[in-house]
């Protein structure tokens, strides 16, 4: 396909051009990044939410609730979910996404996942590239899920304007969500499957130490909401939590400074990658592979090759 | 101290000059990248055992076992556990090592906790450059010990001549393991806490799928070993199939060919790294700054930016 009728498709909405597009990113295929470029000043519409937790928390039937609840309001809404555990497969991993089937003929949903287990730190990258190929698709809601473990909820708050950790009463306890860096990157927690017992302590744990986070009058206040996601309860609270944190952004000015922050990592990133993909030519990856043998008889330091390589 | 002083009493041993090297080397100290290049020579003679699995698996338990194990046969041993999912703090951790004290008198064991979370793939550089600090010192074998989330057992399989991947009856199913990606990284297994319920049907599910990995009679066979590490049960047997897996290495070739392989990615991680320190002087940074405002008012693209810095 050519150019410019990619980028027509693709800012029309067409799902195929818009998978494909993703793949090709995915891939690093050859002309992906001009095509990345090119795109980007139509993106910046899409309002984009996080939602990270613990495996078993129940993030993917939020989500799903989520997404059906701004279908209601007529938004159209994509879900890029992230497992970073799984291999990264260059494709789309349905997974357990097949409950998600009662929309899968709505063309207002578009749903991607994305596996990277392996892949280095592209995962940041690449899921905000996909997120961008949505939002210069149209979509007015882009939706991140993935499992808060290690890395990947950082990637995932770093890529987010509003970002919601979901615990459930047994993992609900506030240490170990502090304990696991989770406090830090939630705008605010939701206690999903709070018909269970435990559910009403948990949340005054993690209301208790929110509460030691310095604030002032104009600092957003962190909260709590509870839902039964499987029976659809609550769902209406978090969307209206969104809102409320959004509106929170505009008008103290943090939306801006957020997304001028995310830029600098965003670049930051990409500046890297280039190095990397321009500085192991051949020259450079033959003089890699003599030096090592070098180094491992011990005429050499890796630091010294190192040093010889970029002084080139 | 004079650098001269500093690497004579790191290579007597001197436990104080060691905990204070890794901390150099954690928090990029200057000059920490030219006593890794000089001390470099003296490294290569610890044998290096990662350890990983799921949360709960008994890790910790099963790595302070197997240290008592290796000095009862007056080998000296380093543990260095590794936390991806708490903050990098630039120090020690202690943690559940506290389990350690009974061995915290004996000169003959270092134990050392690395934190990392939010260090952006730093992790596997300095996890090496801390073993390659023991090894200078005089360790004969170094443990890595870390929760298998994510990119963290990728990294430990990466700096490590024996991988071993604990289970545990619960998480034993192999399919579980296979999907998390532990079969394609694991040396052997070690079933821990076999006395429970389930531990037979878990080990013959995990030994039933290395059956299917395809494989000759000059291949290593990965096999499965059963302990109950809190009461020193099988032990003995981990430590023999480590052994039998070193001799498999060096008879076959596959240990030079390993640590070249490893070698390869180091430099990489070297090259990545000192590329990033040098290229963010002020000067790029400020450019930096200004062409993000040009982004956030769609006059110019990440892309752009990036070959901008780059070219010039």
């Amino acid at each position: 396909m050519q150019r410019q009728l990619h980028i027509e498709k693709l800012f029309s909405g067409d799902r195929r051009t818009i998978a494909r597009t993703i793949t090709m990113v995915e891939n690093s295929a050859d002309g992906s990044e001009e095509l990345l470029s090119e795109i980007f000043k139509k993106t910046g519409n899409a309002y984009r939410i996080g939602i990270t937790g613990p495996p078993g928390a129940g993030k993917s039937t939020l989500t799903n609730k989520l997404a059906l609840t701004y279908r209601k309001k007529n938004l159209r809404v994509a879900i890029i979910a992230v497992d970073p555990t799984s291999p990264f497969t260059g494709g789309a991993l349905l997974g357990d996404r097949v409950r998600m089937s009662e929309s899968e003929n709505d063309e207002g949903i578009f749903i991607r996942s994305m596996a990277s287990r392996g892949s280095l730190g592209g995962l940041s990258k690449k899921t905000r590239e996909a997120a961008d190929i949505l939002d210069a698709a149209g979509y007015d809601i882009i939706l991140f899920e993935t499992v808060g473990v290690g890395q990947s909820e950082l990637d995932i708050a770093g890529a987010a304007d509003t970002t919601i950790v979901v615990l459930v009463p047994e993992s609900g306890d506030g240490i170990q969500a502090m304990k696991a860096g989770l406090m830090e990157i939630a705008d605010f927690f939701v206690m999903n499957k709070s018909d269970r017992p435990g559910a009403e302590q948990a949340v005054m744990s993690i209301k208790m130490i929110l509460g030691f986070r310095p604030h002032d009058e104009h600092s957003w206040l962190a909260d709590v909401v509870k839902t039964t996601a499987s029976e659809g309860k609550g769902i209406e609270d978090v969307a209206s939590l969104i809102e409320k944190h959004q509106q929170f952004l505009s008008r103290s000015g943090e939306f801006e400074k957020r997304r001028a922050a995310r830029m600098k990592l965003r670049i930051e990133e990409i500046v890297q990658d280039k190095f990397k993909t321009d500085f192991w030519n051949s020259e450079h990856t033959k003089k890699l592979l003599s030096g090592i043998e070098q180094i491992l008889k011990k005429e050499k330091s890796p630091y010294e090759l190192a040093d010889e390589l970029l002084r080139k």
